[in-house]
């Protein structure tokens, strides 16, 4: 096994990989307690560019983090002992994550943003280098559009972008870009390797994820997830939103239990409203699948109404925040419906957009939420999963930060 | 039969009756769908001073609106003919409605409020004189703290009093108010009498009413309606609320029919918010007997929470208004909870008050509340039903107008 051995000896060969974010449009909360909710890819996403490198070094540069870190391929190569030949179900081993964690110096601490993006980085080069015998020597240099801990899937996008460059790195799977395209996919095959691995990333970060992030950041659409099990919408449309984070800080553990115990409280009151929004879920599924068809009025009126139900079903269950409630206002102003999205009690919210939203009134809305203290983006769900790209076909901006400038 | 010849030749009697109104606390358009409504008295009274007279004429005055109508007994006697003996239970003949309009001079007329109480009084008087065999000359005064056609049983109120003063200038119940008493209510069964003779009141003015309000200005505390049925909770606290009036007028009819298409839009998200609003009624009754034992910190939070809960179903149901969501958020500024009552978009809506809620937050809600345009009211729900009263028992103001000064 040869430090740079990679797939078909491209040591000149540039990665450029991209994950989307997610949100949940609706059945937050709910879930907890078997109801379905409504995933959907967002149009935030998370970029790496891998280079192959000619000296033996594994480069790390995170730069949203601040993080750059590197080692010489002979220094990790006495970490592969620990990773054994993965069935592609066991999560990560405790032992394994004890041995990355002594390695980065970061055994029995806290573990930072930082430390953890590093131990999920070395968690999946490794794995996968023990599985294909290869170590490959690389630059990596991960950034994201998505914000840390906001419940948009971050930290997914990041595991499904490493899955996807490494596995192809490692020649575990082809690198869908041919000559010429700017963009180009992987086979469902490719993608659930890559999903599956990208899981690990997530159980490595985050313990017990449910699996609805990394299957967003690497199929995209969007998918239901009901009891354990994730089920993609077969049609969705791309539709315009507003996200808007009040950057309220949460906890999301107390949040949940603050609705099991109005459960309690009140079963006759808050089992129906679980009820109904279990069925909100259910009717936009049918909109959104109608909607791949072909957009309409009168589904963006239902979308909205279903949004605006919600958003009162939450409150009940009291997951609402005079911040979320500001936002529902501001955007209602402009014509606009909002609800938030994931754990509620600050967080994020999302707006919908009609196709024919004037530019003029977003801009106005988002003046209007700049003027709150919330920083908005203008973007898109039902987006495309993870993707292989050309470099100078992505954004300007994006570019020069994965270039290093 | 004689005019004047009344219940114990009392011919310098003054009678003094008042009957409260009444606001729906929690299942407004759900009881349309078969659910429960949790209606209370409102302590916004209507008030009426009868005097016996001497002259043979009949006078009746109600200030609120204008009207100074004056009769001879003898020109009222023959449209006796028109009112045989009343079972009990059958509605107004149209005949003799007809026989009415065409006395007062507005048969086939649009029937504007003078009118309605006009013929509703002229039933009342005729039915009850028919039947007593008493025709009085009699001066009677109404005049009420209730707005019209608010949806707080303002006509009730009305009918409630005409039916308690006339029954008991006729004998058919007595008067309840001994030497010396300030106030005083009459039997079990003679509440029965003069709410069943409401309801006629009613029916003339409305056609077809619920008996909610006849029997809440009767019996005041509250009542469970249901599928027709009205049961009266046994036990039932004074609460303090504030009243606001956002004076949006709206249309029942519209608002009723537009919660109908939601449900038949929507079936799996709305029917489960009227099981809801159903929940929060029964679990609002169990409060409200168990308040009536000792009021408590854990009761008004709770009842606040019921109220904020039921505000969010009624915008979910359609019936919200933004006039409604500033009274909401203008009332939670002052840490104060507060939904729309009655038909919704516009109209009324309560905000809770705390037994120990300091008059310098009232006053500053209801300053702000003034600010938005919306009139205020400050008074009490659980009130009690139709009373009669020592005249100097009541408020100066009321004095002075019931003595027409």
């Amino acid at each position: 096994m040869e430090a740079g051995n990679l797939q078909g000896g491209m040591l000149s060969k540039t990665w450029v990989v991209s994950a989307p974010g997610k949100v949940i449009l609706h059945g937050e909360h709910a879930v907890v307690h078997g109801k379905a909710a409504l995933a959907v890819a967002l149009n935030l996403r998370t970029f790496l560019r891998m280079n192959a490198r000619d000296d033996g070094k594994v480069l790390l540069q995170l730069p949203n983090i601040g993080t750059e870190l590197s080692w010489d391929v002979v220094q990790l190569r006495p970490l592969l002992a620990a990773f054994p030949d993965w069935t592609g179900s066991e999560p990560p081993a405790p032992e394994q994550l004890e041995k990355l964690k002594e390695f980065v110096g970061t055994a029995g601490g806290p573990g930072g943003i930082h430390d953890v993006a590093t131990v999920a980085f070395l968690y999946l080069y490794l794995s996968i280098a023990a599985q294909s015998g290869v170590l490959p020597s690389v630059d990596i240099r991960v950034w994201s559009e998505l914000p840390t801990g906001a419940g948009l899937g971050s930290s997914a996008a990041y595991s499904v972008c490493l899955a996807g460059a490494l596995l192809s790195a490692c020649g575990a799977v082809g690198y869908p870009l041919g000559e010429g395209q700017s963009l180009a996919r992987w086979s469902a095959e490719e993608l659930d390797l890559i999903n599956r691995w990208a899981f690990q990333g997530e159980r490595v970060i985050h313990g017990n994820p449910s699996g609805v992030d990394n299957a967003m950041g690497t199929w995209g659409g969007a998918l239901r997830y009901q009891s354990g099990k994730i089920t993609p919408l077969k049609r969705v449309p791309t539709l315009r939103i507003l996200l808007t984070n009040t950057k309220i800080p949460r906890s999301t553990k107390a949040l949940v239990a603050g609705v099991k115990d109005k459960l309690l409280k009140f079963p006759g009151i808050m089992e129906p409203v679980l009820a109904s929004i279990d069925a909100i879920s259910q009717e936009c599924e049918g909109i959104l699948e109608a909607m791949a068809d072909g957009s309409s009025q009168e589904y963006c009126s239902v979308l909205e109404e279903l949004v605006d139900i919600n958003q009162h079903h939450l409150n009940v269950i009291g997951v609402g925040h005079p911040s979320l409630d500001c936002v529902c206002q501001v955007t209602a102003t402009h014509g606009l419906h909002s609800k938030l999205t994931g754990a509620g009690g600050g967080g994020c919210a999302i707006t919908l957009l009609r196709p024919d939203t004037p530019p003029s009134v977003v801009d106005a809305a988002v003046r209007d939420l700049g003027r709150c203290g919330f920083t908005c983006w203008e973007t898109d769900i039902g987006a495309l999963g993870v993707s292989a790209h050309s470099l100078p076909s992505l954004k300007a901006d994006v570019v020069k930060i994965l270039n290093g400038v």
